[in-house]
């Protein structure tokens, strides 16, 4: 019966990890609040040609595309800068920038999966737009980093580089924006080799080609040493080390506000999204190899869309990929400890007395259960104590005409009678 | 450009609206957690054959259907049900019973856009599994009276049921599954005509006919009453009779437990779904004419999918609809007044030691953006007025040179010089 699984590449989460999911989401959300991110909600279907129009070859080439039953062509997206993006062009159009916007929520690609790489994934994405400064810039790393320090990740690095490095050299040599996408994609994929072929075919000159080939080995851990050198590399482009001296300012301007992450500077890093403009970045854990998450500047996308000309910049967090790095780094989520109740009418004529109480355990924010299944009381005990209840309350006749029940503390296997109007205020005194 | 633009029946929420579907989601997900629901999270693409199971004519025909990359036919889910009960007969089989669970995500249908219909929507889930007691019938209304509770909204009712009634009386005039499916749809779409014209076509009595036009007339307010008389109208159908019977316990314990909701009890009420067996409602305010959510019991879907025959009740309440219903009966959200921080450097140098601040005020969970589009500061000061924003931290060298910046409250329009160490807790004096 292999239509009562879940389709390859979709996956179920349990309690377990669903409560992970969901940890790393508020927590996300939380810091979009902090930054003063406003969320907005899109659709999971959009039109084909909006996610299409700049997301990349590899991307365009697995998508969930179909035709509706209105016979329009549409997709599950893929990402969110297209969705958000075309808000700003129309529905916001207006909005004074800069323009804060948090979103999340689940997309979809057809990829091959691996380890930590499904089908179906999730995703906290925050845009800042209206802002060309590398504030800006630096203002995205930042928070990202800070979502990091938040989940308690501690051994993550940021593999940064800036896509003006790599366009100005080839715009000036006048290769055409297709070729470029494909010596992008090529480089993306890292494949150097078949990318630098592409270029002479495009008729880059020698020198390019030698200047290529020093950038793409230009990377490492210093980046003011990297981007001294890349610099010196690229000196007879001029919009090439206009990109080189923009990733120096926001590196220099995130040092001097003492935020601190390891970093691997790549002077010809590419992501494979072809709206990318400017700074470009990915996040890495050592035990998972594909990146948690990446973003970048992109300062056409907007106006692409029938927008104003907005710069724009902005990452997408992978909640489910720091998930899987939160297990890999034994980071425990943190989590309150709190009182879980289970109330058990000693016979049925006490049932609605057992609702009833419940009702008010639950207005003092008390998790509370009621037995369901007419068990006996010790049935519904050893029940209780699998299920992890630290409080259990006992409804009898002789005590209920006192106004009075059995709480019995399941973790110390103790119980006592206490008056039911203070029953919410024993059972919170009992896990201070 | 059509292409950017949603798709006809998606939307977008913007700011103002997403905060409140996110306000809903959150209140749904903290009345899980009281009520000791535990959250799973289950994929939007799934199986076509797993979701047309038991979904009904109606919705089947209105997935949205395609096949995948790798030809698998697939659809976006309609509903959550058919998944929970997938997990529940696969990789939850073995976990003890009861088991509550909770979900919650977007969901798709192909039907004609309305006032509060859209092809994108969302749910909040509950489902109490393992439990064929009243008890369990109860709990789920008393559930979704507490979530309408919490949100504030003043005037609704439930429309109830019982599918037994109906099944008990079309099963005893040995009318096959399939033509009950159709009658029940005729009569879901309040065409009572036509489902008694295909009763007589499936060779039901004359006695049944006429049983069948009497219970369908047999709704009203008064619980007791309205049950009462259905009692006597299917008396010569003992499943019917039982199915009576059930409906008055449970309304019984719900009103003995002190739960106050106002019914309309609707003796011959159907719902599309084929997977209901029992006990069926729905929520409805004044205001909308479609339900606000709906649920029911179904005893036989898990069994369906290959698991364990599993008593089971749940409900879905339409988080979107829940939305509009606020806004129709203007009810506020709960959210507490919070300080929102503007950090305004005077000048380029200050920028770095702004965002460090920042970061401090952070940490002690205030909302702070900082100055990034290198204005001057009556003119970031203007901007900060118009985003609502409630004190402004100014950045200049001399207070600085003293470890202290500029408070400015942006409510009564005065400014103070504060020490940097004591900030976060000038603002939050503020806010009291």
């Amino acid at each position: 019966m292999s239509q009562f699984k879940t389709v390859r590449g979709m996956r179920d989460f349990l309690p377990k990890d669903a409560k992970k999911l969901r940890y790393v989401e508020k927590i996300a959300r939380e810091l979009a609040h902090l930054y003063g991110y406003e969320e907005v909600i899109t659709p999971v279907v959009e039109h084909y040609d909006l996610l299409a129009a700049k997301s990349g070859e590899e991307i365009r080439e697995r998508m969930y595309a179909f035709k509706d039953m209105g016979g329009r062509k549409v997709a599950l997206r893929p990402e969110f800068t297209a969705s958000i993006a075309r808000l700003i062009a129309t529905k916001m159009r207006n909005t004074p920038k800069p323009m804060k916007l948090f979103c999340t929520g689940s997309l979809y690609r057809y990829d091959e999966p691996q380890y930590g790489r499904f089908r179906e994934f999730w995703q906290a994405n925050y845009e800042l737009i209206g802002s060309s400064e590398p504030e800006a810039d630096m203002e995205i790393l930042t928070l990202t980093n800070d979502l990091i320090g938040r989940l308690g990740l501690h051994n993550y690095w940021f593999k940064i580089g800036h896509m003006g490095i790599l366009r100005g050299i080839l715009n000036q040599e006048g290769i055409a924006e297709g070729q470029q996408h494909l010596i992008m994609q090529l480089l993306d994929k890292k494949k150097q080799d078949e990318a630098l072929t592409l270029a002479k075919e495009s008729n880059a000159s020698q020198n390019c080609i030698t200047v290529l080939k020093k950038i793409l080995d230009t990377k490492g851990k210093d980046a003011s040493q990297i981007l001294k050198m890349a610099k010196h590399i690229v000196t007879d482009y001029d919009n090439a080390v206009a990109a080189v001296e923009n990733l120096q300012e926001i590196l220099e301007l995130t040092r001097d506000s003492n935020v601190k992450f390891e970093t691997l500077v790549e002077a010809g890093f590419a992501r494979g999204l072809e709206y990318y403009t400017g700074m470009i970045f990915e996040l890495y854990v050592p035990e998972i190899e594909i990146a948690l998450g990446g973003g970048g500047r992109y300062d056409k996308l907007i106006e692409l869309f029938g927008g104003e000309p907005t710069p724009a910049v902005g990452v997408a967090q992978g909640i489910d990929r720091l998930v899987l790095a939160m297990n890999e780094q034994k980071v425990p989520l943190k989590i309150p400890e709190e009182s879980k109740v289970m109330i058990i009418p000693v016979d049925e004529e006490l049932r609605t007395k057992a609702v009833e109480l419940s009702l008010e355990l639950r207005k003092a924010s008390i998790s509370t259960e009621v037995e369901l299944m007419k068990r006996t009381v010790s049935k519904a005990l050893s029940d209780a104590d699998r299920r992890g209840v630290t409080h259990v309350v006992i409804v009898g006749p002789e005590e209920l005409r006192e106004g009075k029940v059995v709480l019995r503390d399941m973790k110390k296997r103790k119980q006592r009678v206490v008056e039911i109007k203070g029953l919410p205020k024993e059972i919170l005194k009992d896990m201070d």
